[in-house]
């Protein structure tokens, strides 16, 4: 560190010292430095001999900075995180040599204490002022976005992805169901934050929260506050459903009418910078269990989910009644119900061999929406087609949409065999649209 | 692990599934093991491969089977989370040579990976449990228990301070008042946790909580609920107090009296389990910030603090003037006034010198109040004896107080220099007491 | 009005204006006058030509002046209010005279104009003042004392009556119910409150809380915010109990054992000021049905009450087996399990005659317990002895309480019964006991 | 009441009873009777002797038997209500009687409970069904309409009206500020109430909700839940605005800017129901409170407001000026700047003279907006034009607007000097401009 930036991380100091000093609004900005620079010095100073106290203060300047740079800038900041707040590697020759010598438990606490980047440190560091938490899941997702840029950021995206895993732990969310009591303030989010069906206003938004027969819960954690970190819509109706349309539009049930299935019908994760902290299976269970105990009537618990992948993979398929459907698919068929009576057969077989064979990475199931509720113990109950005419379901799955079905009592079972052999459970119309 | 442990393992996965299926109690209990053999196979179930939301009810499991526990099985099932959850050596091996071949960012993350021991992932996967995380606390506070009959648990001891540290960072915590409309079910944890000034019921409590001319502030953190985990009482006062017994016994003012001075009195940590993670100075630091918005009047902050490290440093001293108090302490001088006057030239003196100059582990000063206080950057401002005549008090310290005064604009550079050169920042009276 | 005092009122309205314009604390205090004659001159303003937003002001200075009056002073106060805002003699005479003339709707809308007496618009005017409410509650239990020196004030605790009826309809009201998490503040009313089983201090106000196998549920009304109006407290036990002290008295259940009888031991009005008011009843039936739907398996829902009218009636009768039965009570029974039983027969039969037809004013029954509950619809279902030998039950009781049972389909037609005919609906046991 | 009837009546209470027995659904409208004759004999039922509890599910019958009655029947039954619950004249003849031998304040008494017609009573029971109170206030709203058609069923109204003012007395209310975190329930109702510059969507409402520059107050009833009764919208501005066109449309402002002025933009009775029962100038009085200590450096508390009789005013007006000026209004000056100037001069004559000078029943000014505020103590400090071009403040007003300015110290002189002898306070673009 040069002599210039020396006195500049002393002015720094003193900018921070005076502020607590005299409450007054002598920030670092008055000091008239590039906010990238303010941002790699303030992190220096946290890392520094300072009270804990004045960290808070330090922590809130640098995140203020952070949040002024640019994307370059950014690019620049997360390289200077990797590369300045490392490991000592002497360190770590050094307590290596002594585990290997006396390889106990001890050498092991030792070892860690050095191998564990000091970034993990500046984070949590950073993490003490005022609403850090929500910023730095940002911050993350800013990091994602610039290892595009740039792949050899990785390692500090596993210091995030380890920092907030353990944050985001379960065991610190609530969830709460959110109906049109709730603060236009969420609730202006969970529009903005819906991608799957999306929202087309404030109207479409009252109808998805009628007590009548929808419910919406979400997952919270404290320090992000309103911030709904996951939510799953779901309706109530009599029956499965094979289509998402009458979901989406039609009027509230009058509530008097007799219900048996709870549909998940839109599950949305909001923030991308807690990509890989998993809520969504959490989230299933406990909504599952708070619907069994408000509603005994229920017997039945589906999704009614789309197929991502879909026509993608087909669109990958060289064999002949692959080839065969795909051309017939870009068709016209979907205002002619004859061409779709004639047409479902074909997808059905298919589409089931897509679910039931189709692999991706590592030998899991192709598509990703299979990939999480096969994951969670639910079967591919049953295919629909067409169940979803949206512009984006057409493209993406010519239309189709599954039930998967969560069986309480199976679950745990689906889920091992899953986890161990790859078993995919489905129910018999797949089984049999495979066959035929 | 024997056949015999095998088949009650694949028991318990079983009596785990059957209660998800049925919702029935065929909890583990209905096993009838031992419950140091249920923690024990609960925890490794809990690392095997089951789904996340089973783990929830696993996690459950594994808490409600150790909370059974007596110390002797306590100490066996602590050894055995640190022997069969710890690192894979041969893993570590290999990380280290990548490392020291290509000592880039990725490969020190990869070794991290390796490094960090099974156990910390254990404990994260026990905080899934709803109540866990006040669980854990208290499980580490067995286990510093337990360190004192088996040093060698000191590693676990590490990732719990590691955990906890992070988890109950201070961004976390929320600060809140308490008075007399505070939940009864709070209170009575006050009463229990006070150990400087303890509170000799209801009356005493309430008196402490007056809003006329008394305050409490506690941090609380989302996971542990309506758990203080620190709080500090604070006495509003005109002129800065010289002996205790006022601030406990005074009636309450009538609240139009003016006051210039905030008395912080007493400061209690609340769980044992949560030694090490540092909350003082970040409380005292709002609270100071939260009376100066409210009461503008306020000109001083100061406490008034025992001096518990006294007695015993004094026993210790050896020379003439030390020795010659000593003996003097030892008679019945508290109920004569003209004894007090005599003596108190000869305390000050020999106080100023413990305090200035007395020194214990690494050089640090020899009084853990005065540790922490000068270490946030607060002054020893002033001197008090006789100001606390209980029996404790005067066991502990021979009835002296001290006053350490918190200056705003000063905190920083106190800190600092204490933290640089041990310096220790202190008011006219002690430099002159130490000079006579 | 002398001249002075118009003076005085000009003042005052002037005092009030700078009050409102400064912002200062020129209260009516810095005029020097007495607190008599602020409070009656504050009310004369209230009823004159100010603005709305003055009487906010005006109201509060009329309150605190009556807060510090003393026993004769209110006597004054409430004869000038009886007084000075009563009616306007000609107007009714006038509104009379057209009303005799065309007895119609709007006519008797007229009279009902100029016959409401002023009092009734002045304490609607002093009820703009923050916490007024409670003031005005206050103000009509000091009412109720000064009647007793001077009956003449009834008709304003008519007006008082008539008010607070109307304010604290059970439209308004709000159930809680309190347990241990309740704020300080509330629970030490109840302990101030409770005096059917006073508590001795918070070691037992807990147990009566505990969420085991007790309850206590109260009705708040928002503009008097903490303060509990009635409350009941409820044991839930496994069979109807035939004593008080296990109830008081009984370690707390560990929450497993079933139960099937929720007991009403002991309900407290908590306000003298709200005489005439009635909750009970609508608290017992609310506290009911929450009760049905928390905890299905409770089949009885019964009393366990005092019988205060008790000794005092057996003292007035003069026929043989009552005369003989109280000589015998008279003894010292109490220790002595024969003697107890020996007497049990008598007890009961001349209990059962006390309940059953024992008549007090109007024909109602003797005992004001009984004419509670009886008028609720409940049946005079058991008798027990001895079931309380507190000093104040063998006083007033010689130890005596009844369960009276709720019955939710037979309480209308109970209820219906008893004030048509009089009938007292009972059990088996009174039926026997009354022919033995 | 014929025979049927009475064999309805017991059908009734037996079937009340039977719901409260089984808990089943056998309510009225099981009994097949149409739901004006249910709504009747509910209200009769209701004055018989049942017990208080049961009251509660009489009343609930009785509204809901009231909300299906189409506009006919409530005619019907306001008129039934009117006639079958008045007073009983005998009794009035002896109680006035009574008092004219012996006029004190017990015969006093007397006659009021006598004179009191039966309705308030019956109103007072219908409150105790839950949700009763906006019921009723909601009935009354159609008793208003009803009026329309029978003029004589305004004694009942008084009824409602005394009732009323006494339930919604404002120490029963509470202030709210609404923002962005508030319900969306509520923020919905007030997009529905806003009647003086209507909401076009969320998009709007949340520009008026914007913690930088404005502000929403409202007042509740803890009877009426989320309805807010009354709301009055804030703008923060630097200066005092001369049209409403920038307040409704400007982007938000930073919050960093300086304000001086606080605007009332828009006062919203929301319940027509409540007509007659003052909120107003409390709510005025009391937001200025809450600004002026929150933000001290506001020094001018105005409004921004329409005046709605204006256009009609001049429309009656015969001399020579006002005929003129009316010829010239229904020109198209609107969009020509130099017409605009040209014609102002004579708008502020009129104008000012329609203020000042325009009187309409008893004497009161003709504006009721300038009646609201000048009664309540302000001054007509400004006269704007043109202020509002929209159609309907063109149609009403020719796009005429006041600031009105509220002065706390003057607020109380100004009061009285307007009640007493009709003063109207004002500024001097007024005074000049009537002159002119």
């Amino acid at each position: 560190m040069g002599k210039q930036r020396l006195g500049f991380l002393s002015d720094f100091v003193e900018a921070i010292t005076r502020r607590t000093r005299g409450g007054e609004a002598a920030t670092l900005q008055a000091l008239a430095r590039p906010a990238s620079e303010r941002a790699r010095v303030a992190c220096t100073v946290l890392m520094g001999r300072i009270g804990d106290a004045a960290r808070v203060a330090v922590a809130e300047q640098a995140l203020r900075a952070y949040a002024e740079l640019d994307g370059d800038e950014r690019l620049t900041f997360f390289r200077s995180m990797r590369d300045d707040h490392g490991v000592d590697a002497q360190a770590i020759r050094e307590a290596y040599a002594a585990w290997d010598k006396a390889p106990d438990a001890a050498a092991v606490a030792d070892l860690f204490r050095v191998v564990e980047p000091a970034r993990q440190t500046l984070l949590r560091r950073l993490n003490l002022a005022p609403g850090a938490t929500l910023q730095l899941v940002r911050m993350r997702q800013d990091l994602l976005a610039a290892m595009r840029a740039d792949p050899g950021l990785a390692p500090i995206d596993q210091d995030f992805a380890h920092l907030l895993a353990s944050w985001f732990n379960r065991g610190f969310l609530t969830m709460r169901r959110i109906d049109w009591n709730a603060p236009a303030a969420i609730l202006e989010k969970l529009m903005a934050y819906e991608s799957v069906h999306p929202m087309q206003g404030w109207g479409d938004l009252k109808r998805r929260l009628a007590d009548g027969d929808r419910r919406l819960y979400a997952f919270f954690h404290p320090a992000t506050g309103d911030e709904p970190l996951i939510f799953v819509e779901v309706a109530l109706t009599r029956g499965m459903p094979d289509a998402i349309g009458p979901i989406l539009t039609a009027p509230e049930a009058a509530g008097t009418e007799p219900v048996d299935t709870a549909v998940f019908y839109s599950i949305n994760n909001s923030l991308a910078g807690l990509k890989g902290v998993s809520f969504g299976n959490f989230l299933i269970k406990q909504v599952v269990a708070v619907l069994k105990a408000e509603l005994p009537e229920l017997t039945s618990f589906v999704t009614l989910s789309p197929v991502p992948g879909f026509a993608a993979w087909l669109a990958a398929q060289t064999d002949e009644p692959a080839m065969r459907l795909r051309a017939a698919l870009e068709g016209s068929w979907s205002s002619d119900p004859g061409a779709i009576e004639a047409l479902r057969p074909q997808v059905m077989a298919v589409a089931a061999r897509y679910i039931l064979q189709g692999r991706g990475k590592a030998g899991q199931p192709a598509d990703p929406v299979a990939r999480f509720h096969l994951g969670n113990g639910a079967s591919a109950h049953r295919l629909n087609w067409p169940a979803d005419l949206s512009a984006s379901a057409r493209k993406t799955a010519h239309g189709l949409m599954i039930n998967y079905l969560y069986e309480l009592d199976r679950i745990e079972d689906r889920h091992e065999a899953f986890v161990r052999d790859g078993t995919i459970a489905h129910g018999p119309q797949l089984a049999s649209a495979l066959k035929g």
